[in-house]
């Protein structure tokens, strides 16, 4: 006899926009029994909302929801030697709740899933999670991955701007090592698009050969964006980014970075 | 009295995978009148299909599809001073060619959609070209974007990976300036997607510390995947890609390098 195998969906949402869910994420959501939430403690109430209406519209009736409880992480080593050590206390603690999780909230034959903001395989860790609960062996079960729209792509849609420029590449990082990997990443005349970045970097750049087109809360109704020569429109976004975070208390924003060219007439296109 | 505009839209359709195509993106294929199609000569049998295969389910039953040349190309020119003076000339041609679709055949008021393979936003010309032909101003119209799974991240959940480690940056370039780049971008120790590589540049790097995630026709009934350390398949893909490409005369694959950790024992997750 086969015994039926649990089942694991890694779904990515895209970053706002509830029309950016693909066919194959609607699909997903309607065959989950389980969705298993990470709960970060009090969660930006616009965010629950957004996840409450796409399960109001594609999960099933019956679904349940579980909550696995993050566990805390000491900041206070942060900048020391035992911090590596205090990220993988932290690890195996996430592992050990999705561990418990996958065993005990799901039987054999159901379908379990993870939703994910954005695009699965940018600056998210529950596929790393899922690998390091498959590799210690205490739960059968597989999973897939559903790729999503990331923040960047939504970012330059809404711009109506590419990403890349002809042969060029594009550079993605997280705002928190933004600086020290610039000088590296401008060198290339690449594209920069940086995520996460809670110290807006951008206003730390030296010069004025920079366009920035910036965006917050991109695809949802409370969408701000902003795009021009950095010089010229980086007040404006601190300023802006300040008034919408106090507002709604909490952000998320997303810019991209893209030299400007030789000819100082020819203007980035899109611009 | 107001005329009605002319409105185009910019649809990423995902990289293959017909399940990948957002909410959007079905609402948008459903309310265009008019589909605008380069014309780059004899197509790929299965892209053609394909994309006959997501018209006959999404678009609306009157809808018209419309040709556009794409204008010659002066190849004999590559690497002589005359190269970017044939660019630009065959650049105008295309924009000629645009300008001239959107305004005949394309009433005011009616809408009209090119379809983008993967994400417009990444190594696509139909962004900037609309950018050109609204900024000549000889045709009232205005625009949209929907953006679409680019297939670094349809590559990247077929292989249950991440594009992205902790803290690290991720670069995508296309394949003909990747052996340029390499030693700046492998110094950040970030992961690397090649795309459009007819040239398979993996197989001129040096040294045993890479990981590859390969994959083509990625999301389609074709799809062939191989992950492992680059010394040890490299061989194996370059043979399987000659061999692919011969059967389907055509070939679309992509691939992510991921710098191996200094921990030999410790192999990339997804591995």
């Amino acid at each position: 006899m086969t015994v039926a195998r649990r089942h694991v969906l890694v779904i990515g949402m895209g970053a706002g926009d509830p029309e950016h869910l693909t066919l194959a994420a609607v699909a997903a959501l309607g065959r989950t029994d389980v969705f298993l939430v990470l709960d970060k403690g009090p969660e930006k109430d616009s965010l629950v909302r957004a996840r409450r209406d796409i399960l109001d519209r594609h999960a099933k009736a019956d679904h349940r929801l579980v909550g696995i409880r993050d566990p805390e992480r000491r900041r206070d080593v942060a900048d020391t030697p035992a911090y590596h050590a205090a990220v993988r206390v932290w690890r195996e603690r996430r592992t050990d709740a999705y561990e418990r999780a996958v065993r005990d909230e799901l039987a054999p034959g159901e379908c379990g899933a993870v939703l994910v903001w954005g695009d699965p395989a940018l600056y998210d860790g529950t596929i790393d999670i899922l690998d390091d609960v498959a590799a210690r062996g205490g739960v059968d079960f597989d999973y897939e991955v559903i790729p999503g729209i990331s923040s960047v792509s939504a970012l330059a849609a809404r711009h109506r701007t590419t990403l890349t420029q002809v042969g060029r590449p594009l550079h993605i990082t997280p705002g928190r090592y933004f600086t020290e990997e610039l000088a590296d990443l401008t060198g290339s005349g690449g594209d920069i698009a940086v995520m996460l970045d809670a110290h807006q970097a951008f206003t730390r750049l030296p010069g004025d050969d920079m366009w920035i087109y910036w965006g917050a809360y991109v695809g949802t109704p409370d969408e701000i964006l902003v795009s021009g020569r950095l010089s010229d429109v980086a007040d404006r976004i601190v300023a802006l980014r300040a008034e919408a975070r106090a507002r709604h208390g909490w952000i998320m924003d997303t810019y991209l970075l893209r030299p400007c060219r030789d000819d100082p007439a020819e203007e980035p296109p899109g611009a």
